[in-house]
């Protein structure tokens, strides 16, 4: 069992409101590269920033890193188009960061990113993937391939109040500059990808697809970015089992919307919840109240836990938030009533 | 605690009678994409080798990989000169292949690499580091590096008969290549891998110091390679404990002559024993015969293996061995009397 995680950056997270857009958006596109330094080594090295939001809500990536501690599982990182620097060990497959999907090609590599990442995918020996993903702005991109595929359906956010609408026109926007229809690539994902996708997509379709090919079992670790990625593989015609197990806050979110994509795109739906509500701790209290939700293959990690070990998990991420300078709990952040500043992961 | 591997390679592991100069050079570069792959996956992936003498030795890696099955240890990988790709994740220093020794400067940034190395040891939020090295010909580097600071003692070899005095001519003409006379570059230890060492001994190096500087344990993992590397610290005026972990292997053929290193240095020694002879597998009786010996942080990782929990890591390196295509035992190998051919690693 390995937990692979694509890291990589499109400039559509730029976009005002649609992900951390808030205080500095120079430093989102360190956010990615500090993940996989968190997962890897247990806290940020060479990343110039801590992705915690100002409310104390710490990066999924804390969560995930702490289920490691606890369980142990194998890791591999792959550079997904990381426009940063970053100190942790990278599978480079050659895979650049994407644009802006209001601009005419996303990820204009698309075609061949995916090759190399379904190579890589069968060399792995593993019996069972976990494939997770850190990605700025990766709900809207999402959202972008579930309409060019029309899929329908919306998707999550790192936010308590989701500004999907924001998201629909930033797609539709970008539809247009792309000379497409909503549906117009159904049966081409790599062209809805590379219309108005992000190169974290193509990579974990690659690898899924080829870790498939070669009877592995796959997961997708997350929530409505990897309902997008199911539809990828659904539309290339690859009708292989696939899970995808997500945090009970996207579930909690989408309501009945994600078992029916999962239904309707013959996936197995696995949700896990960390109990956070049984801790007086501010990270686990920004999660219960809908901050960030997933990502980093946070899903995907709580599903490893053994049963009786989730309390060591919630242990274990005090210890992973204390070393990302989140203090236990303030008065300010216990029953806040200021909407919190937005985060940079949806699910 | 984590184990850090530098793989990188030198045009130095070319000339004839170094490192399996035998049936295939070509494939040489391979080893250590490979041997990282083995680590981090258990096999290779996408290196097109699989480091196994003809005898059926296998590659250190294969026992550093069944110790890290057993013990769980986390990895790092550091880019310290590849020259093919690897499947595997690594970190990327910058740090470029080196050239033959004898050439006037076998590793021209040295003085670049060594503070970028140091770094990254000082970013490590790790209490201890385990730091290995995978580099075809790197024993005769060891040996050009500790003649240039003018340090006694032989170096060892991956093959039961060391070619020593081979290795003592390559270094003699590198110096002479370089304008220098042994014991030139005492106190500057860059220099003298500039001259006549390898590009995985600064990255190594570097590494150490900086962990060091932050109060983190340094265990050098290997033999004769890590002695230069101890030596490089101890000329750089870094006086910190170190610790020197290898195998029984390498102490058996070294004799009186590494204690005396490591009490000359001030290094504390540790000395594993993998206990290979109580087991007929002709994986481990090569070793017994003093094919390989060490590398890959082999003896660093043996020295994790709890007590009671050898004989678990012999279990598991059959299964390692298995998934790398060796047999157990065959008719020839047992007893067999022609000499073995050289193995890619040495101690």
């Amino acid at each position: 069992m390995r937990v692979v995680l694509a890291a990589g950056t499109t400039e559509t997270a730029l976009i005002d409101g649609i992900s951390a857009a808030g205080a500095a958006p120079e430093l989102m596109a360190h956010t990615p590269s500090a993940d996989v330094e968190i997962l890897a080594y247990g806290a940020p090295t060479a990343a110039p920033v801590t992705p915690v939001s100002p409310t104390g809500c710490p990066t999924p990536a804390a969560v995930t890193r702490a289920v490691r501690e606890v369980v142990g599982f194998e890791v591999a990182v792959v550079d997904a188009g990381l426009s940063e620097p970053t100190g942790a060990p990278t599978v480079d497959l050659g895979v650049e960061p994407g644009t802006d999907i209001r601009e005419p090609e996303a990820v204009p590599q698309a075609s061949s990113f995916y090759p190399r990442a379904r190579e890589y995918g069968r060399t792995l020996p593993d019996d069972t993937l976990v494939i997770g993903e850190t990605v700025p702005g990766g709900t809207t991109t999402a959202l972008g391939v579930l309409t060019a595929l029309d899929e329908p359906g919306g998707v999550s956010s790192s936010l308590p109040t989701n500004p999907l609408e924001r998201k629909r026109r930033v797609v539709e926007t970008g539809l247009a500059e792309s000379d497409l229809e909503p549906g117009d690539c159904e049966g081409d994902p790599l062209e809805a990808i590379r219309a108005v996708g992000d190169p974290v997509q193509p990579t974990v379709a690659g690898i899924a697809a080829g870790a498939l090919e070669t009877g592995t079992d796959v997961t997708l670790a997350g929530g409505t970015q990897m309902v997008a990625i199911a539809a990828v593989l659904r539309h290339a015609g690859i009708d292989a089992p696939v899970t995808i197990a997500t945090t009970s806050f996207v579930a909690d979110e989408q309501g009945d919307a994600l078992p029916a994509a999962c239904d309707r795109l013959d996936c197995e739906l696995r949700v896990t919840d960390p109990g956070f509500d049984e801790r007086d701790h501010v990270a686990m209290a920004r999660y219960c109240a809908g901050e960030a939700k997933e990502g980093v293959a946070m899903g995907g990690a709580l599903s490893l836990v053994p049963d009786g070990r989730m309390s060591a998990v919630r242990d274990r991420l005090e210890v992973v938030c204390a070393r990302l300078g989140i203090e236990p709990e303030t008065g300010e952040q216990e029953g806040a009533a200021t909407e919190p500043t937005e985060g940079t992961h949806g699910p």
